[in-house]
């Protein structure tokens, strides 16, 4: 019997032991080279132990490599399978036999690519049914957690740390995963990350139960193409939305894409509208696009959720001020009015700055300290009782980091959710404020619709998970 | 009478001759800071003659400053003003003594500012008509001409060129300027920039008009809050479609976002509906975000007209495959069924890529060299006779912009449009790559969705040429 406890996955994220199967060779072609994965696991600094497993033995990188799963003495949590989809049935039973209860199967050419792969993908199916083995897969990078450094995938990565946070991604193409996108370098805050594959056991039912009760989870961020078992899904959707928001990237939205998908994964992807109102009933919110994927589930992993939608735009240019209010109203938010008592005490920096959006830029123009403006209009504005939640336009520069490493203890005590929009002429070091001020704890956007739509979004979990718990 | 000849402008972004007016202290604030300017166009190489214009005399970074603009022996062909409001309408005068018959405003607090502000503004409007003298402003960072390096805003910047290209870029806010975007780390390929600032007299007209005959200018973007004179408008962007496409980035689109534009730039934005009807009757094409203002022109800066709109995507990765089909629906491309020759050919490499979207990914995890799989499909899909545009999704780094600069002559001839996407995971890698690929002559993005949705605005603009040129 396999396990159906929604804690039955931590294995996959949280191994004591993993063993590796595949190429030692450092020059093997990716999906089968277990050398890749573990140089990323040593890179992340990996707290397990490691057991590469290569008929040929020998040690690679300073660890010992074994010709066979049954020579490893110890216990193993976890197998990662880079081998040739026919040697993956005899495996699977040898990792059964040594007790190993949860496999990733990387290697690709199975359902997805021919019908003999979708034979063989049965068959690996109906070991693991038989053995009551989980297997994550096939085609898949596997999974990568920040908090102990394991990641599974085999191709070289650019970055060996990313921020450790509360977004877990789960997604079915390796696109929307750790292996092709720059986590280090946008600091996102990273809890536990997933690429489904083929999903031919372990798929988003189990992930929704697995990461619903995951601690250090806030936000589920995932991308689908398809969904094997719509109730369940739905339950399993419905029971996580009350603890933390679901985020859906669903693809395949039109029939074009339906049938990309359906040769992509060998999905069936079904009518979108189906989807939609699937969604719409048990309240997972749909994301449109990869940058939304990446992009919104961010203000939840360290924004407190919005009392209300009156949105508050603090800007150092009046026209992004118009724009954010166009993408707010778009999302459901509304301009807050402010307080008499609001309206004075900026009334008192300059005349110019009572009105929302609080525009800034005429002000500190002129100010002997353009930044003390924003200083001191950050912390009344958010004061406000009429104001809920708040985007912040500034330069992407030190001293903007600067402004916020000063207000930090005053905002966490205020305890509305707010984003970043920064602007700025070098790329580089807007990119390094990003990273800075997302590590402060603030969701911190180069774009500034994206900014505005994410708290847009925080306002609807807000009211879905009201609705539920009533 | 004032000049209204279609060429009036170009003294505005040709000037033999610059007098900036206002301090020549480092240290003064931005707006009234003429050492800011000069410095940025000295930065920038600035090939004409530069007159700084400060009671004190003196000289600046070498060059002589003059006391007034009457002791300078040389015609001069622009002034840009920074010095406080009530002084303008006497300096303007001086002008018109000199001869300048094109004047820059930077300095704010005129009309968007208070009730003094617009009388003064309006006495700026009455002088300049008197003289003849043509006024962009107040309010306004200027104009950037990459050609002859002429840049006008006072504010530091982190860049000292830009790439010289097809794209004029015009915004009624300086956030939408070079001030405040990192033109240089981009890449993107700049023709001429005009922050509008409040519209006095130079507006949105006299730039369509000027930029329609402009032969650097291969792509119109525009950001506006208001329209002042909508039968002039309409006349105006009716003559340029013909010529090149214009794109529209209409802001205060919602009730409470026209109402942030009024208190920006005095602007009465107007219902948005009428706005909509009239871009459509006249086919200017309308963009939705900062990120389309910004990224959607460069299609139309160096690739030529699709032909149709049936859409190719070559991708390393099945799901950006299914991502782009579904973009690519929605802005009106149909993905292209390949001709049996092409699926002959395709076929040859594998089996596995004979479908749209071509899918690399399986095929070349195996392949001895996996990038010369991407040099053979893509002119195979390109030269096929059903295809009209494609997106090519690859892995930012050097390796894919090597393949790109080998085919090249190839794709030239071929003269379909296409875009890339890049993924990756060193952002600035993947920065690198993009904008090495920009140089080639390709536009690249960052973001998938974004990629697609320029071949469809490409596909837009194709057909509302034709029905034009009927």
């Amino acid at each position: 019997m396999k396990a159906h406890r929604a804690d039955g996955l931590s294995a996959f994220f949280e191994p004591a032991s993993v063993a590796v199967f595949g190429s030692l060779n450092d020059s093997a072609f990716a999906m089968g080279n277990a050398f890749g994965v573990i140089k990323n696991m040593l890179g992340f600094g990996f707290k397990g132990k490691i057991y590469p497993i290569n008929p040929s033995g020998g040690e690679t990188m300073g660890i010992k490599a074994y010709t066979n799963i049954s020579e490893v003495g110890d216990p193993v949590d976890l197998a990662m399978l880079l081998i040739p989809p026919r040697a993956v049935p005899a495996v699977l039973n040898q990792c059964a036999l040594k007790g190993i209860r949860f496999v990733i199967v990387g290697t690709e050419n199975f359902a997805e690519a021919s019908h003999e792969g979708a034979a063989l993908q049965k068959e690996v199916v109906d070991i693991a049914r038989r053995n009551g083995t989980r297997v994550l897969g096939p085609n898949t990078l596997g999974v990568l957690n920040p908090s102990n450094g394991l990641i599974t995938t085999p191709y070289p990565l650019y970055y060996d740390s990313v921020m450790k946070g509360g977004i877990s991604y789960c997604s079915q193409s390796g696109l929307l995963s750790f292996g092709a996108y720059p986590l280090k370098d946008k600091g996102y805050p990273i809890s536990k990350m997933c690429d489904f594959g083929n999903k031919c056991d372990v798929n988003e039912v189990d992930l929704l139960n697995y990461l619903a009760e995951d601690p250090d989870t806030r936000v589920i961020s995932m991308h689908l193409e398809d969904i094997k078992d719509g109730h369940a899904f739905m339950e399993a959707a419905r029971k996580a939305i009350v603890k933390k928001p679901v985020l859906i990237f669903k693809t395949g939205r039109s029939e074009a894409g339906a049938k990309a998908a359906a040769s992509h994964t060998g999905s069936l992807a079904g009518h979108d509208e189906i989807y939609e109102s699937a969604f719409k009933q048990v309240g997972a919110i749909r994301l449109n696009s990869l940058q939304e994927f990446w992009e919104i589930p961010r203000v939840f992993s360290s924004q407190p959720l919005p009392k209300g939608n009156r949105f508050a735009v603090i800007v150092g240019s009046g026209g992004s001020g118009v724009i954010a209010v166009d993408a707010a109203t778009e999302v459901g938010l509304t301009p807050a009015t402010f307080t008499a008592s609001t309206v004075r005490k900026l009334a008192r920096l300059s005349p110019r700055l009572v009105n929302n959006p609080v525009d800034i830029g005429p002000v500190s123009v002129t100010a002997s300290d353009p930044f003390s403006v924003f200083e001191e209009v950050i912390p009344t504005v958010l004061d406000d009782g009429n104001v809920d939640c708040a985007t912040i336009g500034c330069m992407g520069i030190p001293e903007s980091v600067e402004i916020f490493r000063r207000l930090m203890p005053h905002l966490s005590d205020i305890s509305k959710p707010i984003t970043i929009f920064l602007w700025g002429t070098d790329l580089q070091i807007m990119e390094e404020s990003a990273r800075q001020l997302e590590a402060l704890g603030i969701p911190t956007y180069l774009d500034l619709e994206t900014a505005v739509k994410a708290l847009g979004i925080a306002v609807a979990y807000s009211k879905i998970k009201l609705r539920a718990e009533q």
